[in-house]
């Protein structure tokens, strides 16, 4: 998987603190994950081919979640987008963006399904052969989902010294793959592990933003191997993130110790701190392996 | 007056090409002409104080004139706005921007008034007593108005060394400054000619965008001081200009040349030109004091 960061700011856009919206790699998709105002220009620094995205997922309807997404769903219609593409977010997202088009009289000339979601319970919202993903529901002023990420295992590795050693025609490779053991001319059961080895781990994201303190999230995304969690306030200011229903860093670091993930990444900074670093200092005292988002920048996993 | 540009490209915003909003400073307000997506950010870059604006025009609901205007209504509300805004713009706008707050849950705590205009022939939508603004219908896809921003005459000039010689209490110098006569103990009547000079004179600014080659604009912005016209495209594309009701530099060039404008300014550059000057130079063969709009640059008249 390889995350770029696009926006890592609350509130407000401004000329270097943009609002959120990220880009995950996972299989063969591109998704995009929230969309505040001025995402698009931010993916043209990152200079994405627009094309590629087939699948938006907006975690709510406040402003600096979403307001780039109307324009970027008119842009794809002046490069001549033919593409389907698919928008998954909470119930009226289908209705704030078709009232636009309709004032601008300006309808898509690409299918465009929404993908309305209004449940209290995690739910499966999109999967293939490859990709699976689902809601992880948030406590936020207004109804939130953050958004788990997971592959699905991939086929077992080939042991190449071992089917050539058996002389194992090709034909029998994607039985192998599957898990299947292997039947030779005379009736013999070769073990299938004997022929494999174990596929790559499939990895998990977790993106949880906007909400509150939120243990409920924990078995949703237990052991992710990265989760970005919103750290809007450091802990000096928690009475403001109780007050609003956002999180401080040692809040979403206490999450991250809690669900035993691989990695955190910490990110929606009130642009009132003139230091984002300070959030990864208060978040390492609780979970060592924490870093900050910052946009423009990818991470590996 | 002071023009700031903050945008002057169509379409799509780009890392250096932002949509149309410009900023007039005319006697005591400071007027929001249009509003594309990334304003807000681009009035930073600008260093203008969001209270100090107070009327936003919007000439019609295409994304490049407006997406940026729910966010800018929003973060006036997250700065603590407590004055008043108003909003003109086409019918509807009231609809699509009170949607977008009510699914956010986000009332703005500042009153918040719309005009929607719907007439298809000039009217005055502002008036106080320094500044008038009308509206200038355009040809457009969509329902559009340009707008003529119209300085008041200001009070006349006292003539000091005349009003001293007569020895003329100050109690006397408003009525001088409406222009009346003044009238000595004696009953001799001193002509206000002869202690005052002419009031500066009231300037005009005509803003126009999007439209076609539009005669009937001509008699509204006769003579105007400075006019800022669309052009989305050059001669050589003069049959897409015709096809999305646009203009060619050209055409908003014979427009200047037939309204007899002071001087035109031009925006609204479709970004499949590399070199926005060639605007310029078309433009200059019909109407030499041209000059093409700028993000970022201020112009005084």
């Amino acid at each position: 998987m390889e995350l770029t960061v696009l926006g890592c700011h609350s509130a407000t856009p401004r000329n270097d603190a943009h609002t959120t919206s990220q880009l995950l790699a996972i299989k063969n998709h591109l998704f995009l994950i929230d969309c505040g105002e001025g995402t698009q220009t931010q993916l043209r620094k990152a200079r994405v081919k627009f094309f590629r995205i087939q699948h938006i997922f907006i975690s709510h309807l406040h402003g600096d979640h979403f307001y780039g997404l109307i324009g970027l769903v008119s842009t794809f219609r002046l490069l001549g987008r033919e593409k389907e593409l698919h928008i998954y977010g909470p119930k009226g997202i289908k209705e704030l963006i078709t009232l636009q088009l309709k004032y601008a009289n300006s309808w898509t000339n690409y299918p465009l399904y929404f993908h309305e979601l209004e449940s209290k319970v995690s739910e499966c919202i999109f999967e293939d052969d490859k990709v699976r993903v689902s809601t992880i529901p948030l406590d936020h002023r207004v109804y939130t989902n953050g958004f788990l990420f997971e592959e699905k295992p991939g086929p077992r590795h080939l042991d190449k010294a071992a089917i050539d050693a058996l002389e194992i025609p090709f034909q029998a490779f994607e039985k192998l793959k599957q898990g299947k053991d292997y039947i030779t001319a005379s009736g013999e059961v070769i073990p299938n592990q004997q022929l494999t080895s174990d596929p790559n781990k499939p990895l998990r994201y977790a993106f949880c933003s906007d909400t509150a303190y939120h243990e409920p999230m924990i078995p949703i995304i237990q052991g992710v191997d990265v989760l970005y969690h919103e750290a809007t306030f450091l802990e000096q200011h928690v009475e403001l993130a109780l007050k609003t229903k956002h999180s401080t860093a040692r809040q979403a670091a206490t999450i991250a110790q809690k669900a035993d993930v691989g990695s955190l990444i910490l990110g929606h900074f009130s642009t009132r701190y003139a230091d984002d670093t300070l959030f990864e200092k208060e978040a390492q005292t609780i979970f060592e392996n924490t870093c900050i988002a910052e946009a423009g920048k990818q991470y590996r996993f």
